[in-house]
């Protein structure tokens, strides 16, 4: 099968995952993790609080371990898979977090920001190419946003010096229909590879994943039984399976890369992800899925459904940030429930 | 959204979910499950044996309770919802399998066989329609024949009388493309409706199930929480959420139809179906899932690996009923790897 190009699989694990176990992964537990990701051969190991570089805090949850103590355990078990970070500006300084990731061996930072945001990244993207690193541009809850405003920002990120542009599906809200049209789109008229990052809400990850890689993507992102935020991510063992099937060269060692789902069934039991009613309204609904929590919470306090917050979220188009929408969405919606507020306009 | 025609969904949780249950489940589970597949306003709902009527015995398991029991539980639960059971000749026999069913007020006959033995059918899909009930014809392991071979045991059935024909994926192992290519040719030259039943071990039954909707299938199968054989079903809580954005038209309450996921996951808790190394091979191998179970007590026995024994039984192109090849083949890996044969031919 010579016709196919080779593909990069990214190992997000140890970062989506932290969604998935609320900040708490332990040393041990990256350890063990790490060293099962290097021997099953994926490209990158991706490391860090779920929302990147410097984000602990006790607005977006603590982590249980100071970063650079994740980072320094994940690189003693590598060596031919490469440590990754997850960086959004605004939680990740270059001062302290990029300089601090560097230190301890980060060999590519993966910057992000919402869709229509690129022009955040240029400061960090540029700084980590100016001391000779792997620089990437991710853009996150990308089904908000055209194919034509996702090369738009896309190409900012490359003339920033991004060497790898990947679409996050943070919402799990894509079909394989709209993702062969976005990465098509990036990858025939960007000069770097294309990636793609699935979520599961709609039981579609495997399927947008591939259609991705059939419409051009070098780079795919997973996790080990899907442990992510919401209902979690593609599952590394089944995109290892897909690629094997279709053809497309890897560095994996396939058993290996299918015994990783057991490595973090074991971990992370308990934890790991699962379609819910919730996960999948919120995938309807095009909302990411990190807000699952705190809209349950909502929703139970006032005695609604927290399906309708998310449809409601969703016709908002709230993104991460933006919190404190879900109680005034509850609230209302508890008021029209009740009859408190007959008056009040049809939605 | 008119353009799009209505989609009959059949939930087959108790009936595929046997298979998950070591057919153990119980007639209070029969009843509360039943209950909440009438509430979401499923079309039909399966019951019974995983191997359907008759075939409860001590050589594929034998059911905790007697099927006309558990028939006459759903049907005393279900008003809209109709009664369905899965038949395949050999197990269930006329005058007592199909006879009893008749009594216990089943509708729907959901007549199987493999893939390229339509003919065992014939007399099972006359008589259901001979007394006025509705039959279908189901074509198992249907990823072993071409789409040529399909139409014309799919055919076959339709010249017996089946109302519906169904293609199953056994193993859990189509692509997209294949389902696209074979349903198309079936709903385009059928003149009764096709449906489609998925298997989740390479992680595309969500994906599968659409491209056959997209295809032209007006039958859909799934089970609660995925609740069936080997990696389990199209989960019919992602299914609803599909087809509810795709714009097909169904006889679903939506919030109700995600519901059924959580009254699965409560009423067997512990037993519902997760992807594994085995299970994905399987797919790859194209293998029936259901042969995971003595698939690992012969390679532990042996001391081979699991996903070597399914790789080679899909060489082998082995089928159900075909259990005691399973030994067989263990027994080869094991003289293989322990150096006893070296003079045997390469594979």
């Amino acid at each position: 099968m010579p016709d196919k190009p080779s593909i990069t699989v990214c190992d997000a694990t140890l970062r989506d995952g932290s969604h998935a176990y609320s900040h708490q992964i332990t040393l041990e537990q990256v350890r063990t993790y790490a060293a099962a990701s290097e021997a099953a051969g994926f490209s990158f190991l991706e490391v860090g609080h779920g929302n990147g570089l410097g984000a602990s805090s006790l607005q977006v949850g603590e982590s249980l371990v100071p970063e650079g103590d994740m980072l320094r355990a994940a690189k003693a078990c590598l060596r031919r898979t490469k440590l990754s970070v997850h960086v959004i500006p605004g939680f990740a300084t270059i001062q302290r977090d990029i300089a601090g990731a560097l230190e301890a061996g980060v060999e590519l930072f993966r910057v992000g920001c919402h869709c229509t945001e690129a022009d955040i990244t240029q400061r960090h993207i540029g700084h980590v190419r100016s001391v000779g690193r792997e620089a990437w541009g991710v853009l996150m809850m990308s089904h908000m946003a055209s194919k034509d405003v996702l090369l738009e920002e896309a190409k900012k990120m490359q003339s920033y010096g991004a060497q790898g542009i990947v679409l996050m599906d943070s919402a799990g809200a894509y079909f394989p229909a709209d993702v062969t049209e976005k990465i098509g789109l990036l990858a025939g008229r960007l000069d770097v590879p294309v990636g793609f990052h699935a979520h599961d809400n709609l039981g579609l990850s495997i399927a947008n994943s591939l259609a991705a890689l059939e419409a051009g993507a070098r780079i795919i992102d997973g996790t080990a039984k899907g442990f992510g935020a919401g209902a979690g991510n593609a599952p590394l063992e089944l995109l290892a399976a897909v690629l094997r099937q279709r053809g497309y060269p890897t560095s994996l060692d396939f058993y290996k890369a299918l015994d990783v789902a057991e490595v973090a069934a074991k971990l992370f039991a308990g934890s790991l992800p699962s379609a819910s009613g919730i996960t999948i309204v919120s995938g309807l609904a095009g909302v990411f899925s990190g807000f699952a929590k705190p809209v349950q919470r909502a929703a139970t306090q006032l005695g609604v459904d927290p399906r309708d917050v998310f449809f409601e979220l969703g016709r908002r188009k709230v993104v991460g940030g933006q919190e404190d929408i879900i109680l005034e969405v509850a609230n209302e919606l508890a008021r029209r429930k009740n009859g408190a507020n007959p008056g009040a306009p049809a939605p």
